[in-house]
């Protein structure tokens, strides 16, 4: 026998695990859809040249191939590296039987052809929505996409975190005020910018240098990226800047969208104005967003995205300018359990086990297991002939809330018992008011 | 702008038919947990050596190849093309950190390679569940996924459905005894038995006969295998026969099966013994069992499944025996929207619109759809500057149930206005008891 090993970037869970991850995936659907967002799934595979012509030929993409054809030509199709050009297709593929504004979500996993190296995924499931709308789109939907994070952050119950909103239009009219207005000398600085957390000022103000700026800008740049306090006091303060034109409809924006999320009631707690948040993609032209754990800043951003004015490009003849958001699941959820934040509590879905004791009674073991599941009780019944010391083994491994047993001597006094696996409680149950019994021992834990 | 056309053999969805389909997952995940199985996944890749290994070598896979390196080497990297190799090959990799019998469900879509043509689909679904033993496993399980097969068809209200049981001892019994008991025959028998149904009598009697048998043998087999009635008349049935011991042990295991099943209380009416059910698949070794929709025979099957005797064969120096079943989600759910069993709703995921007559009013809109939301009630809020016609006619098109209307002379009374889409009836509900109403609405449709 070869030993199996795991195929580098392709990570794979044990069920303890994917329980976790299973149930934070319906949290985040349940708040999408709360929003109104509707489900859509795209193929795993987009045309390449789909793929190309969104300016991203530097992406390691997987190209398909079918086996009998190995040596046949070149490959026409190859797995999306994300959901938003698929996305962007879709939308342009089916837009006269869409309905706009379209919001959907669209949770799958997307592939990069990465070189293997620790903590890169060639896999990783990507939580994505978006609102398209046809021509325009009200900046409150910009608040509402941060009041689905804010909501989806909440339920998650992995502690306090901050959504920090930046405009693109205020980013580019600073670094214009300082003569960097020109590509690629715009995307470098945003680079810069995008780092600036991470390294110290020296390095900061020595990168801004190498673009060719005076001690003097330099310096005016480190303190604008400086600015911090309330929403409404960075507003205020970025209102008072006369920069430009553009600068200023950046922060005209952003008031716009801090005044949806305060009809929307995010608490002010959770976010702020942070000028420094940049975004690398080329494609957001207003708010852009991240998300930080207050207690795990080093997991960086753990939600991001932003607003771009044209979503459909090269796909469709419209205008289509959107708002969206992404959480890169697979990064975020394992690293949640690493630090402890979110625990796995078992390999069992089913929170009831029903033993065999007696071979003989396995027609009352299943019927109870049968009326415990009609009341909507996930049920598990223990069908292998083993001692039930084996079978307590069996439920305590995979972390069973309550244990049913029974051999004669209960049933000739129709009671089952029910043993409590995380104190070792035993309670006599009688088999006529199980279905009670069992649902408040299940809710009080 | 090029014209956008689908990628042959991957389907994709409007939202109205992803909701019907998501809605039948959510079904299948709900009954799957509720009998204890787990979920798991698996990346979308294996290593090819582990998919040929099978003896799939006919398979069409897809390969993977980074497009940077297109050029160099053969892939060691292909799309999976069923969940069961994965699972072979995640239960060899996993054992010492899985509990027995380990019972695990998996939804997750799967490649093949095939050339395309109308019906065929190059990536679909696939919805498995499995339980599989460390060197034993009790036949009862054989019944319990029969018994989780009825609980996802009843749940799904498709119409009456019926599953089909055999016994893959049975077969090779009945065929031995016409003297077909060597490979390659017994192969291209089973290939005859899983077409009778699709066959006048006189082909099945013709290709039998080019197997070699003589007219006597054609016409002992043809009346076997029209055998019917009740499972224990089959059974009775069949006991009388003495064909050979290992047919006999089948027979054996199958009444067991019942037996089984009538204790998890299976209804009567929706299973058959059926000796004509094959399951070309060569590793199924006991029970395998079909499952067609009595009111539209012409889908086929619409789950299948069966015991093997050892599902990890190549991987581990183990006996891990195992019974499970497969629904093909792709291929069914569209099948059962095209005849109209399973029905598009609308593309409205949340069943309530707040409009926005009045833009000055936003922030009360905005609130009562966080106060619906906050009380469990997906709510969409509509936050474009559109005439209320156009928003109503976007409420109608998605499919709303329930829109919200509300302007000055609403608000100075403190109410709003409820409208239902599908009769047109307007209600004027108190804003100080919203949630209530609006539920109330609901309920009653």
């Amino acid at each position: 026998m070869k030993k199996l090993t795991p195929i580098s970037g392709f990570p794979e869970f044990l069920p303890e695990e994917q329980i976790v991850i299973q149930s934070v995936l319906d949290t985040m659907r349940a708040v999408y859809e709360k929003f109104g967002f509707v489900p859509i799934e795209t193929p795993a595979v987009e045309r390449v040249e789909h793929l190309l012509e969104k300016g991203l030929q530097g992406k390691e993409v997987y190209l398909l191939r079918r086996l009998q054809e190995e040596e046949i030509g070149p490959s026409d199709l190859a797995l999306h590296f994300d959901l938003t050009v698929p996305l962007a297709r879709y939308v342009a593929q089916h837009y006269g039987k869409l309905t706009f504004p379209f919001k959907r979500y669209q949770i799958q996993p997307v592939w990069r052809g990465e070189r293997p190296q620790a903590g890169r995924y060639r896999q990783f499931y990507q939580s994505d929505i978006d609102v398209i709308g046809d021509g325009t789109l009200s900046l409150i939907f910009d608040a509402e996409i941060c009041a689905v994070i804010d909501a989806v952050f909440t339920q998650m119950q992995i502690g306090p975190f901050s959504i920090r909103l930046n405009h693109r239009k205020i980013l580019q009219g600073v670094l214009g005020s300082v003569g960097i207005s020109e590509q690629p000398l715009v995307h470098q600085a945003i680079k810069i910018v995008d780092e600036i957390e991470k390294q110290p000022l020296e390095k900061t103000a020595e990168a801004f240098e190498r673009l060719g700026l005076n001690r003097k800008d330099c310096s005016s740049l480190l303190e604008f990226f400086s600015l911090s306090g309330s929403p409404d006091a960075v507003l205020k303060r970025l209102s008072s800047l006369s920069i430009s034109t553009a600068f200023e409809a950046g922060v005209q924006d952003l008031r716009e969208v801090v005044k949806g999320m305060q009809m929307l009631r995010v608490p002010d707690e959770r976010y702020t104005i942070d000028v420094k948040i940049a975004r690398g993609l080329d494609y957001y032209t207003g708010t852009v967003y991240e998300t930080t754990l207050q207690t795990h800043p080093q997991l960086g951003s753990i939600c991001s995205g932003g607003r771009y004015d044209d979503l459909t490009g090269v796909f469709l003849d419209r205008k289509l300018p959107g708002v969206g958001t992404s959480i890169g699941v697979t990064r975020l959820i394992p690293q949640l359990m690493k630090e402890g934040i979110l625990k796995p509590k078992g390999a069992a879905i089913a929170p009831i086990l029903v033993t065999m004791q007696n071979p003989a009674h396995l027609s009352r073991y299943l019927e109870i297991a049968s009326r415990l599941r009609a009341r909507g009780m996930a049920t598990e019944a223990y069908l292998e002939r083993k001692s039930l010391g084996a079978q307590l083994r069996y439920a305590d491994k995979k972390g069973f809330q309550l244990v049913l047993i029974a051999d004669d001597p209960e049933f000739q006094q129709e009671k089952v018992l029910v043993k409590k696996m995380q104190t070792g409680e035993q309670k006599e149950v009688f088999l006529q008011t199980l279905e009670e019994s069992i649902s408040s021992m299940l809710s009080s834990k």
